[in-house]
């Protein structure tokens, strides 16, 4: 797993690659025939693991194949017929539709996506509290329109990361739980039912599936996209976040005020030492957005039981971002927990600065008492909230 | 209120107007002074209704102004100086800095569009369930990629759209309620906290000052801005879902099954009857994502303590994006409540559709029973479920 | 001409204002009503300045009028008709059908535009001359990955602005003319055909009123939407090449070697000097690409004789665009006229600057030779290359 | 080479791959040292095939290597250091900086793409021109917004797409011939200045680089990147008119009047026949804009001489984009050499329609006289006009 076109994709590994979706297509297909056997729909001789009939080696054949039908359902399920039992053959994805199988593997590899981010999420937070400790009082001058603005501490700019990447983890929270896709070819369950000789029985079956493949139960959601549109938002704005802090760090960088652990190197000039993670941040958050105003227009483009273009838009566009974000999310993680501070250099550039105090005089003079003896106004008590918050945050999340 | 560009606009009215941001960038400094009086801070001879002191005729030598400072805040508080007595020119925006007011302002006016929006939303789940009412059994033949596919009801088409309104109603719901914005120059309450002499001081100010407005304390969130994010996610996902219906109805207008109550005109030909609404929100669904990722982008350009850009990116496209999805979400309305359903025409081309039940027989053979008496399988329970969700919908926003 | 959420928006004055296109819709108008008199196919008693029969004060009213069908023009024939002599409102937009109109002020609006546009950037390419003229041989260190990479000189810098420029302009000018649009209503010229009883004549005719407008003659595009799309690109192009040297103005200002004439003033600390311009020009590169995306998008919605909803979704995007980038253009302009350059201070950070000289040693060694007496390259050359390139340019151009 | 995650991808073949890209790296290492041979900088004995020291299996190896260093050609060079003579190692890459190479690489990859994509257009070219010869005047009905318009013909309906596809490939040939990227560490040539000795002698050593890579010699581009906006924006121009097409043959496959060849099946409807073709180049088409609109985005992200992420996140877009584009070229030629036209059924639509002569017979009054045997204006001339455009453009391109 490697994107000669990204750097830094291998971090991702498995997570929404092609061999993902392939084993998550097959998953599904499997969980729902030992469901169909399992109620005594199907017989117990159908009763195979479908995972062993199909595999890596396939991906191409199965990949080209699929332009025929417009997706790779289709054809994986005929090349499962090929290679399973007489009676697994007949009965395996039965009641099922391609999209019920493409968007409920789709979903099992968002859930894995998700998860990943999670867990950087909580990686930050924490090491950001742990920042946050080391830092807190260290002078570090603020900036708005790039020009220097108030006195301000390390540990407030690191209360202020940590503030973007706790929104992040409540959007991320936000998101309805990856749920399974089951309509049949209308999206009104007409196979399924016909096979269990009940609507009732054929939306029990549903949860059965779902509760297998450790997914949410839904309603067919064939032409309603927000279970893909809720997702992608909160992907991108964790790239927003990180890209937040990327900016942040450059703005550190240029100033010495911080460094990456380990930059890279040049191919020409030895002296070098490039902020990478943060340049490789600040690209995945230039990339993102479009990527999830694609997903929009495609869920807007809905049209009919089935969209004609919307749907499949969404594949590569949800694989892509979804994988994008699993890597920035490591590698945001790594530039925090590497991430060097010149305090010396910062209370030097602090001290250098003029006119931050201007402001305190002015108020000093209208509140008619001198000024205190610091003009860091809040900043203890804000860097308080956010850390109370970060510690609940990983509380709930532990 | 209108917009030559942008027919329709009118409906909007003047919630996210210049007009209506003018007035709560007011009433953001108004408040902030009624409240540094009320605590003592300002004397009482400083009491002043701002609101009185500008209005309308004043716009455009605001607009004009405002690039001198790169935001209007500045030539607003100055021209309030101007005309407002002594104590009230000494203390007002005392705390406060530029960006306070204005991120302060545009959540006083994204509020008042997410309510229109909101109502809307629940007038449409009301008219869907009062159409599902009517049309429940109404055969509708269902489509696939363009092409015929099993039989089904208007009920079922209905339910579809009502689960794509409740499914945005929700994503609305899940939006955190707007916030003050109250960070002074660098974040830091600095100057607020020298007024008051004490950071708690300070926050309870900026409680105080959230109360008297109507919205949510909140930390600072100068350079972390999810506040917008999330809310242009959800208004997306709103034109998102009309979108959607808009492509339904536009396919069910040219075989004749649905029509808009009175179509537009033609500039030439008399017989025209074009479904201006369904086109009007086509057009808003086609817009939307890319002013949505306007802000992701514009968010992720967020760096030290104010972004120098990323920021002032924000203002003209949520206002936008508001303001064509608070009019998107009228229009849907008045479609939705004025749709006519030719049930005959609909009724003839399922009937002459070809092969339609084929997938039947291939699942009662494979049941080995007879064919059911029908092909609509889970359909009245699915809708059901949308309609028993709607109820909820409507109970809990009533 | 103000926008209270766009800063510099009065910058633009009325071009593609609302009132500029409700002029251009007016004036496609009244142009082919005066074609038709002059071929002999309307009567002399039809002539009629139909500029002299609706105003602004007309202007919310067709805007609000616009909604019924779909588009304003449909509403303003039909108030001039109201308003004209008996012969003119027979004849008014005989031939014609609203898209052609539309399309047509477009095109009126966008070249005003594009002309803007261009004056910039001659404006800018001649002060960028002089700014290599004057700062050529100025020392100011090079940056890769925000480090410092290599010595180089301010000509440099500015020679890759001017670089910049040129590509822009080079761009713009390799849109197609601005051209009319005139189709009928199926884009046949089916009417104009029937009122002069042949093609030929009609296509004639088309040219004609083409000519009188100043616009290019055009086979009918109403479904074929480059026209706009090229002229999007070139716009959003031209905010890219602004960003950028924005960018290198907030990185040279961050340092001090770079600073606007007069910066912007802070509500609050009376030290800050802001970039505003430069601020003002990230934000329109910000906003800039999802813009030029919707016109694609708009353009790949085409479907039948004329769209449902892809069409529609230009008119605003592309006003908006084209108002934008012309605001920009102009504040580009003031930026660079006003730039300060502090060489002092340039000078004195590169050679505070380490390793700098290292390639140049490797290099030396590798060559066998000792290291030249300094290490700008081919500087000069690359200087000399980008100041003919804008003499060609100033001189083509004037 | 194939997607599972984007159907159809296999068409491209090796264009634009991670192999290619690989191989483009390659060849411009190569070529660059072949070169500093030729001139006699380098010594004979540093004569290397370099393509021969690095192939497939080092692809993953390079790629995951290339995040330390934030791009591919750190690391590439090390291995082929690691590999190649003691002169060729010594010798190889001197001169260049990661981004020449990676950007000429990039620029050769582009070449293949633009050059198959040019090639389908001249295909879609030529069999519109056959498809209007055979359906030229049989009826065809026309609609806007959804709705009947006038009387039509299939042979204009295809001129309209010949028009598409003759403006994108005017778009495509206005775009500048890919150069190569030569500028060194810091776009000033300094390191090949200090090996010639001269600058000129290293502007000349660029040209001969270009020549023997047959792509256009060029000014340092490293920060101003039209070269690529200008190629992305072609490309999604030709998903535009693509995406058109497929919208007009898929409103033409829901009333019977057009078909695909061969359409696709369903996994469970045996009676389905989906147009696969259309579907899938609407998809592409919804896909496009926002690509191009990131590679905006990071243009304008341009910064010092070399960007921090803006230039990373150009990789993978455009790679993206030009694949895709390659792959919908490919489809919709088969699309157009496949297309069934249902004459008869589509002479049928057009007579059932209402309406679609009234505003014939309102011209005719107006005109007194009586109407026109047809109403079909100058769609032969209309027709004529594309056709010779046609011819010219197939005459110049072949």
């Amino acid at each position: 797993m490697s994107d000669l076109f990204w750097p830094g994709d291998h971090r991702a590994g498995p997570v929404m690659s092609e061999a993902a979706f392939l084993g998550a297509l097959v998953a599904a297909e499997n969980s729902w025939l030992a469901t169909l056997v399992a109620v005594g729909l199907a017989p117990r001789t159908a009763t195979t693991e479908l995972g062993t009939l199909v595999g890596r080696t396939d991906l191409d054949a199965i990949a080209a194949g699929a332009e025929r039908d417009g997706n790779p359902v289709t054809g994986l399920v005929g090349l499962l017929r090929s290679r399973a039992g007489v009676e697994a053959a007949r009965w395996l994805h039965r009641g099922l539709t391609s999209q019920d199988v493409l968007d409920t593997a789709l979903m099992l590899c968002l859930r894995d996506a998700l998860a990943a981010v999670r867990r950087d999420l909580v990686s930050q937070a924490r090491c950001l509290v742990e920042l946050i400790e080391t830092h807190r009082a260290a002078p570090m001058l603020t900036h708005t329109l790039t020009q220097p603005a108030l006195p301000g501490t390390a540990g407030r700019k690191f209360a202020i990361w940590l503030t973007a990447v706790l929104d992040t983890g409540d959007t991320l929270d936000s998101v309805p739980a990856p749920a399974v896709s089951a309509g049949g070819a209308a999206g009104t369950l007409a196979a399924t039912t016909e096979l269990t000789g009940s609507a009732q029985t054929a939306l029990q079956l549903v949860e059965q599936w779902a509760a297998a493949l450790g997914l949410a139960p839904a309603a067919p959601w064939h032409t309603t996209r927000s279970p893909i549109t809720r997702a992608g938002d909160a992907l991108v704005g964790c790239c927003d976040a990180w890209g937040h802090i990327a900016n942040d760090v450059a703005a550190g960088v240029r100033t010495g005020e911080l460094a990456e652990s380990s930059g890279g190197g040049s191919s020409t000039m030895p002296h070098k030492n490039n902020p990478v993670l943060t340049v490789l941040l600040r690209r995945a958050a230039l990339t993102a957005p479009p990527l999830g105003a694609t997903l929009h227009a495609a869920s807007a483009a809905s049209v009919d039981e089935r969209a004609d273009g919307g749907w499949h838009a969404e594949w590569a566009t949800v694989a892509t971002l979804a994988r994008r974000t699993v890597v920035a999310g490591s590698q945001a993680t790594d530039l925090l927990t590497g991430l060097q501070v010149n305090s010396p250099r910062a209370a030097a550039n602090q001290a250098a600065a003029q006119g931050i105090y201007d402001e305190q005089q002015t108020m000093s003079t209208l509140a008619e008492k001198p000024p205190a003896a610091d003009y860091l106004g809040a900043t203890e008590a804000l860097i308080d909230i956010a850390v109370r918050r970060a510690r609940q945050y990983l509380k709930e999340t532990s």
